[in-house]
């Protein structure tokens, strides 16, 4: 994909952010595949020295001279940066992988999942290819897989998210709430004694720490998050079915990282458990956890730091043999973001996406 | 119903565990409907006294001769305690009200909630109601409501179970988890990082502070947990629907007490939001806080200790207009279990059930 000789140049655009971070992470562990490695970020982080590949690099300042040499750019920057940005980018010849919600609804950017869609990534006139969305990202591996072998019809999930899904300072405020509550024996017994130990609750909107908030993204028509819109939208983009019929929930739960997801599925046809448990069991990317016997199953504090997607719970629905019901986590920093954007550019660069380690 | 004159005598077998404990609050809240309220226990706590209608009464030992003089019992003991003494009870003519999973299914023993199957409690044939599990308890007063006004065809539940839904053991051991993990800021960021700082999980089988735990109860046929299967078999029971769809994945929170779920119910008829809102707003023992513009929607964190189940985020389904969407929470430990059992207690004395307050 390079017009010039040797490996590809990458940039990281917004590389002092927690997915960031993760980005630097990811890329190191594939240190190879790549001449240069530039850390890119607001004038502000410009001139700060980051690691990444075992070396310190400087950190430059977004302008439009600073995508000069570079073939592939992931960006992790707030929906209006990438808006602007993205494009200024593209139109220097860098393919873009852009992390923020901005283009990925756009018919013109495909929307990428290496394990589920990757022939997607070939066609994208504007330059740019879209990640989707966190909570999307930590069921659509398996979901792809089960679609692939049995034809998906229709989708009710439930999510569990973390608070990192907020970003850093989501993060950082339920780290806060928790040194709040933590020692307190008294608590969760009486109506709003934990908002009143806690006080502002933060970018939750009710405390997260010993709750439960059945909120995430900001508001939409006839009372739809959008956060839910997003796992309709961008599922049915990413398994090209856009009349899929999806509909869900999503809560945040006091986790710190790793989103999860209650999953009931309906296929076209007859599903039994033996038969999904073996697909996915095979599925790039999918780890399979599901031995209830032995009290084996995912959480999130057990797989945040993974590279998978985790199933376990699998059953075939009792009043509908078409139906499977499941329950999967993600880390929302690493596939939910990070290493999706990283396989992409993989995938660019080597014509197969890496899998997971 | 009492063969004596006067009002009559309730006892209240198993007043000292955590259910125990809020059934001597919520019969003190009708202090005026008995003559007596008896407590009643297992011999080691026989003798203890506790309070119930603002006075101090001693424990009296469960014997067959307890019963003696009683009219009504609510007994909130094991399944095999309730096994072994309802029938006791029963054959010395006392209705028992039974909290146990032990008679929930039985044929002869109806299973009511006051305000979805209020004349169900008058078919007896073996002188004891049952009352639901704590999870159904906490979507049902809203569903068969919804039911009642369009007919339910199909529900799918997802779970945000308490840690009081496993008993007093189940919230000691949160409380214990978070006093572990509240301080330390970097938990939750690489895997088992918080089961190696929390050391045996205890009752959940996977670390319950800073996590989500996919499972409730004990392994039934084809990897489904008894607290799914009850959620599915109870509800049917209740609304009178054998063949009602039902599916659903448990699991667990690190909430104190409140249980809530995340509903996908689909009526005989099309549904508008409006109109799902306005049959909750009016029906008893439910409380509609859906206002996502104002940033309002319950949390367990915010209802515990309350009457009501609380409802909010009430929405359409986008792909079918049959659907609705919904969050519900309520206490676990009150309308879950022992608010329940005196409303059943009120209707046999008073014909009509006491609404939540």
């Amino acid at each position: 994909m390079s017009a010039h000789s040797g490996k590809p140049v990458l940039a990281i655009v917004g590389a002092t952010g927690a997915v960031g971070t993760v980005m630097r992470e990811v890329v190191s562990e594939r240190a190879d595949l790549w001449s240069e490695v530039r850390l890119v970020a607001s004038a502000r982080s410009a001139g700060r020295r980051l690691p990444v590949r075992g070396e310190e690099v400087v950190v430059r300042e977004l302008t439009p001279d600073v995508f000069d040499g570079v073939d592939l750019a992931m960006f992790d920057v707030p929906d209006e940066v990438s808006e602007r940005w993205a494009p200024i980018a593209a139109s220097r010849g860098v393919v873009v992988i852009d992390k923020s919600g901005a283009f990925r609804l756009d018919p013109q950017v495909p929307l990428v999942v290496p394990e589920v869609n990757p022939d997607d990534a070939a066609d994208r006139p504007k330059g740019i290819i879209s990640v989707p969305n966190c909570t999307t990202l930590a069921m659509i591996v398996a979901l792809g897989a089960l679609h692939r072998a049995f034809g998906l019809r229709e989708l009710v999930a439930a999510s569990y998210q973390a608070a990192s899904g907020a970003g850093q300072a989501g993060a950082d405020a339920l780290y806060d709430q928790l040194s709040k509550v933590g020692g307190n024996r008294t608590l969760g017994q009486r109506p709003g004694d934990v908002r009143a130990a806690i006080g502002d609750p933060g970018p939750f909107g009710a405390p997260l720490a010993m709750n439960v908030v059945p909120w995430a993204g900001s508001l939409r028509d006839e009372g739809w998050s959008s956060e839910e819109l997003k796992i309709r939208n961008e599922t049915r983009k990413i398994l090209g079915m856009p009349d899929l019929k999806v509909t869900s929930t999503c809560v945040r739960v006091p986790v710190v990282t790793g989103h999860s997801l209650a999953v009931h599925a309906v296929f076209e046809c007859e599903v039994t458990r033996q038969a999904a448990r073996e697909v996915l069991a095979d599925a790039p990317g999918v780890e399979l956890k599901d031995d209830p016997e032995r009290g084996e199953f995912p959480t999130p504090a057990d797989i945040v730091g993974t590279d998978p997607t985790w199933v376990g719970r699998v059953r075939q629905s009792l009043d509908d043999p078409h139906g499977i019901d499941l329950f999967v986590c993600g880390d929302n920093l690493r596939k939910g973001a990070a290493l999706n954007a990283a396989q992409i550019a993989e995938l660019l660069v080597t014509g197969q996406a890496g899998q997971p380690s």
